[in-house]
C-alpha cells in the first residue's frame, strides 16, 4: 500500500467483493484502523474438503497497534464467522449489537478466545469517539434483528458502511431508521459502501410481513403435522411462526443444533416471544396429535447432515415423515445447493409428505434490498463517492449503475478488487495501491495450510482416482527385491479389474530389471520411467487418467 | 416382471422419472416391445469423474429378440445420448425424425456402429405396423425441431408418449398437430405418457417468436461485437440469430464443435437458412468491423471446456473479450450449472463485456409447456390412465394434481418407479411387478465398472486426502528392512508439514519393530495396526481423516 499522505483516509476490503473470504473492510486514518465484520465463507464444491474461506488477515495482523475496534454490522456467519481467526491473530475489542454479540459468544468460547477478548454491546444511538475518527451508528432492517449500519467521521468526512440492508416498511421487528439516514446525507457523506447483493433484482424486496401472512394461511389449512425448515438465524420467521403456532393451538418441537440455540439465544435477549410451554422435548412428540404439532428444523440449505435432510431419507433417530405432513422450505436455495434441496424435496413428496416451497408461495423473502431499495439508500444518502460492496463482480457493476441513474457520476463509483484501496480526502478519490489479501481455507485444525497443490491432488483423485506402484529395490546388487506391486483406489473395482493390473504389473516388472540392469540409480528417473510407463499403458485400456504414486524402497 | 396375461400391454420406463440414467420406455405386448427413446444423462457433481449415466439395458438386452425397433422422440441426448450404448448389446432398426437421425448419426459413427445399425426416416404421417402394434406420430413444439408425440396402438387400446413439448403457437418451425391429438382424444387413449418437466410452472411458456424479438432488439442497439450464447442442438435460436444477423448486415464466426455441427446439419437439411457467406471463417474475424460481428457460441451452461468459458477467461486461442462487446446467455442454468454460469457472467463483467442474460431480458424460453400446456394435452388426450413421465418425482406428483384438476380420477393415475411396470387392459391398469433397472456409469472406456466402492473412495479421497504407508519386512528374520514410508497427497503440504510426518513415521517405526519382536506374520493385522494407530494421530494433530493406505512389501 502506498504511504498515505497525512490527510487521507483509506477505505478496503479483505473480503466481500466477489468470492475471497467473506464481508471484511477497514477504513484507516492516521494512526487508526476501524475494522468492520470479519465474515466466513462456505466454500464452493470446487474446493474440496475445505471447511472454510476466511481472508487473508496479513495486513491486520502487522497494523494491530493502530486497530481501535471491530465493529460488527449484524450477526450471520458471513459477518462474524471469520472473527475468532482474526482474534487468534490479533487482539482488539469488538463491538457488536446485543444479538449478533450473544451469537459471537458461543463462537470465541467454542475457540478458547471469549476470556481474553473485549466485547462491548452497541446501541443505535452509542456514539464512539477515537483520538481521529467517531463512530456512530443506525439501524437498518435485515433478516437478522439488530443490523446497523455505520458511520465512521473522519475528519475528510463520513464514510457511511450500511451492512446488509433492505427498507421493510412493514417489519417484523424495529423498522430502518430513515430520519438518521436522511439526516446522515443531508450532513453530508464523503463516500458510502452499500449492500449490492440485490442489484440484479428489480423493484421492492417483499415484507416479511407477507410472509407471516402466508404462514398464518398454512397454519389455517393444514390439519397433519406441520415441519418448518428456515435459517436459524431469522429471529424474525422463527417468532412468526411460534406466533401462529400458539394461535392455532400447536406447540413447537424443535431440531437442529443451530435452530435451539438461536431459539434459546432469540428468547434469553428477548427477540422471540412465546408463552410458556409453547415449547416440547422433541420425545414427547409422539404423545402430542398431529394437527397439534409444530416442527421447528434446520437444513433448509439441503445440508446433508441437519435435521431437515435426516427427517426425509429416514435416517432421523426421532421422526419420520408420516402420509399428511406438511414441510414447509421458508428459504431459498443458494445457487450451489439447488441440487441437495431438490434431492430432499423429491424424498420428501416419496415419503408422502407434502411439501410447500418456491417463491410462488410467498413463504421467504430476501434479507436483501432491491434495486429501488438500494437506490433509495442512494438517494437518502447522496454520497460524493460510492464504493459497492457484498456481492458478485456483477452486482458490483449493476449497483453502479443504479448509482448512476441516480446521478453519482461515474467517475465517482469506484469497483474495488479485494485489498485495493480507496484513498479518500474531501475534494478527491482515488484508488492508491493495494494491501497484502487471497483466500485462506480452513480446513480441520489447519488455517491456511491446504493451498493449490494439495486441492489440485485432490481433484485429480476425486475424478480418477489413484494407482500406487511400489518396489523395493536392492541398489548394491542392482536387483528389484520386491514388487512392484500395484494398488489403487478410486480407480477401478481392483477385484474385476486383476487382468488389467497384472499385465501393468507384468509390464513394469520387465522394464524395471532392465532399469536395473542398466545399474540406474537416479530414483527420480525410476519414478518417471514408472509414470511415463503407466499413464499410457492405463489410458488406453480405461481412457482414465489416474494419479500414478511411484513408491521405491531401498532394503 | 410379472407373467404378463394374454391381452395385457405393458408400459414402463429404465429412465427419465427422476434421476436414473435419462428417457428411455417400453412398450410390450405379448412378443413384441416398442421402445421409445434412449437417453444419456449428465452426472451430478458427486459422482466423481463419472462421464454419462445410463440406464440398465438388461431386460432389453434378454428380449433383443422382442424388440421391433427404437423410436425417437426428438434429437436431445437425454433422448438418443444412450443409443450408442444400447445398440452396443442390441442390434434394432431405429426410426427418428430426420434431424434426429442425423445427429444420431455423427454419434454411430464414433462408435462404429453406424454400418451396422438399420435407421429409417420417421415423418408425421407415417404408420409403422407390426404384428400386433401400429405406431402412428403427431407434431408437437419442443426446443429442437422434429419433435414427434408416438401413439401406439395396441389391441387394448392407444398408447400415446408426448416426447417433449410445448404448444407455441407462433412457433418459429412447424406448429404442433393440434388437429391430430384432437383426433386421438376423439378416437380414445388407454394411457397417456406426458412430459412433467414444467409441471411445477404455472401459466403458458413464452413463445419462441418473443425470443425472437429480443434477439432482434440486441441486435438493433449494440454498436459492438455480439457474442451469442446458446444450445447448439436449439435450431430455432440459431436460426433466429442468423436472421438478425443477416438483417443488420453481420458475418457470423463460430466457435464449439457442437455449434459446427449443429449448423452444418441444420443448414444440410434444411432447417436453417442463411444466405452464402453469412459465416465466415474464424481466422478472418479480425479483418472484420466490430459491429458487423456475430459470434456464435458454446458454453451457455457454463462448461469449463466450452469456447464461452475459455473467451470469458482468455484463454481461447482465437478470441478475447474486449470492452464494448456484448454477450447473450440465451440460455437458463439447470441448476448444478448456476455456479460455473455466476462465474463466467462475472468474469465477462471483469474483462469488460456487456452481459445480458436472465428471464428478466426475455432471450430464453423453455422448450417445455408450464402448466396450462400440460392440461390442454390433458384435455385433447382425455385419457383413461395417466402415467406422468419426464422430471423429478415432486414433479410428477405436481402433474398428477393436473391431470385430477382435469378430472382423471386419482385411482387412474400411476407414479411410477424406474423399472415399474404398468400393466394395461381396456379396463384395468395397475403396477404388475418390475423390471432390472438401475444408473450404469460409464467412465472413459468402462461402462458399469465403477461401482459405489470406487466412488466412494473418491470421495473420501477428494475431502481428505490420502496418506501412503510403506514398509517393507523381512519375514525371515522378523526385520523392518525398509521404511515405513510416508507418502501424501490431498492431505497436507508435504513440504510444510515435514514435522507431522516425522513424528508419524517415529511413531509407527517403533510400533513396527514391536510387532516384528513379537513374531507377528498377519499382514492383515500389520495393516490394521498401522491404521489403528496413524488415523486417531492425524486426526488429533490436524482434524482430517485421509484415506490410509498400508503397503507391506516382503523382501
Amino acid at each position: 500500500m502506498k504511504q498515505l499522505q497525512e490527510d487521507q483516509v483509506a477505505v478496503f476490503a479483505l473480503g466481500g467483493l466477489g468470492e475471497i473470504g467473506k464481508n471484511t473492510y477497514a477504513i484507516e486514518y492516521k494512526d487508526e484502523i476501524v475494522i468492520i465484520d470479519a465474515g466466513i465463507m462456505f466454500p464452493e464444491d470446487e474446493l474440496l474438503g475445505i471447511d472454510y474461506v476466511i481472508p487473508d488477515y496479513t495486513y491486520l495482523a502487522r497494523n494491530e497497534d493502530k486497530i481501535v475496534g471491530l465493529f460488527i454490522t449484524h450477526g450471520h456467519e458471513d459477518h462474524i464467522g471469520g472473527i475468532p481467526y482474526l482474534l487468534r491473530e490479533i487482539n482488539v475489542p469488538v463491538y457488536g449489537g446485543k444479538l449478533a454479540n450473544g451469537l459471537l459468544r458461543g463462537k470465541l468460547e467454542e475457540h478458547g478466545l471469549l476470556r481474553r477478548t473485549k466485547m462491548i454491546e452497541l446501541n443505535e444511538d452509542d456514539v464512539i469517539s477515537f483520538k481521529h475518527l467517531t463512530l456512530s451508528f443506525f439501524r437498518t432492517t435485515h433478516s437478522i434483528p439488530d443490523a446497523l449500519g455505520i458511520v465512521v467521521n473522519t475528519p475528510e468526512g463520513n464514510i457511511v458502511h450500511t451492512g446488509d440492508f433492505k427498507f421493510d416498511f412493514t417489519p417484523v421487528g424495529e423498522p430502518a431508521n430513515l430520519t438518521r439516514m436522511a439526516r446522515l446525507g443531508d450532513e453530508g457523506v464523503l463516500c458510502l459502501l452499500s449492500d449490492s447483493t440485490n442489484s440484479e433484482v428489480p423493484g421492492f424486496t417483499m415484507s416479511e410481513r407477507k410472509v407471516g401472512d402466508s404462514i398464518e394461511n398454512i397454519f389455517q389449512q393444514v390439519d397433519g403435522r406441520i415441519i418448518f425448515a428456515t435459517f436459524a438465524s431469522n429471529i424474525y420467521r422463527l417468532q412468526q411462526v411460534v406466533t401462529s403456532a400458539v394461535k392455532h393451538g400447536r406447540k413447537i418441537a424443535v431440531f437442529g443444533r443451530s435452530m435451539e440455540s438461536a431459539l434459546t439465544i432469540g428468547q434469553e435477549l428477548g427477540y422471540i416471544q412465546a408463552p410458556k410451554d409453547t415449547f416440547v422435548d422433541t420425545n414427547q412428540l409422539s404423545r402430542i396429535p398431529d394437527n397439534e404439532v409444530t416442527i421447528l428444523c434446520t437444513g433448509s440449505q439441503g445440508e446433508p447432515m441437519a435435521a431437515l435432510s435426516r427427517i426425509a431419507h429416514g435416517t432421523h433417530r426421532q421422526i419420520q415423515i408420516i402420509p399428511g405432513d406438511t414441510v414447509v422450505f421458508s428459504s431459498s436455495p443458494i445457487p450451489g445447493n439447488t441440487l441437495s434441496v431438490n434431492k430432499i424435496i423429491n424424498q420428501l413428496f416419496r415419503a408422502g409428505a407434502n411439501v410447500i416451497h418456491g417463491p410462488l408461495n410467498d413463504i421467504h423473502t430476501s434479507g436483501h434490498g432491491g434495486q429501488e431499495e438500494q437506490k433509495l439508500m442512494l438517494r437518502l444518502m447522496k454520497p460524493k463517492y460510492f464504493f459497492p460492496i457484498h456481492g458478485e463482480y456483477r452486482m458490483l457493476v449493476s449497483h453502479k449503475k443504479l448509482a448512476m441513474d441516480c446521478g453519482i457520476p461515474e467517475e465517482n463509483v469506484f469497483i474495488m478488487d479485494t485489498g485495493e484501496v480507496l484513498g479518500l480526502k474531501r475534494d478527491e478519490a482515488k484508488k492508491i495501491g493495494k494491501v497484502p489479501s487471497g483466500a485462506v481455507y480452513v480446513d480441520g485444525n489447519g488455517i491456511g495450510d491446504i493451498g493449490n497443490i494439495v486441492l489440485r491432488d485432490r481433484r485429480i483423485l476425486s475424478e480418477e482416482g489413484l494407482v500406487v506402484v511400489v518396489v523395493s529395490l536392492d541398489m548394491k546388487n542392482f536387483k528389484v527385491s520386491a514388487g512392484p506391486d500395484i494398488i489403487s483406489r478410486g480407480f477401478v473395482y481392483m477385484r474385476e479389474s486383476s487382468h488389467l493390473i497384472h499385465d501393468a504389473q507384468k509390464m513394469l516388472d520387465k522394464h524395471l530389471r532392465d532399469l536395473m540392469g542398466q545399474k540406474t540409480t537416479q530414483w527420480s528417473e525410476i519414478k518417471n520411467e514408472i509414470i511415463e510407463l503407466l499413464a499410457p499403458f492405463l489410458y488406453e485400456k480405461t481412457k482414465r487418467k489416474p494419479m500414478i504414486l511411484p513408491i521405491i524402497m531401498e532394503v
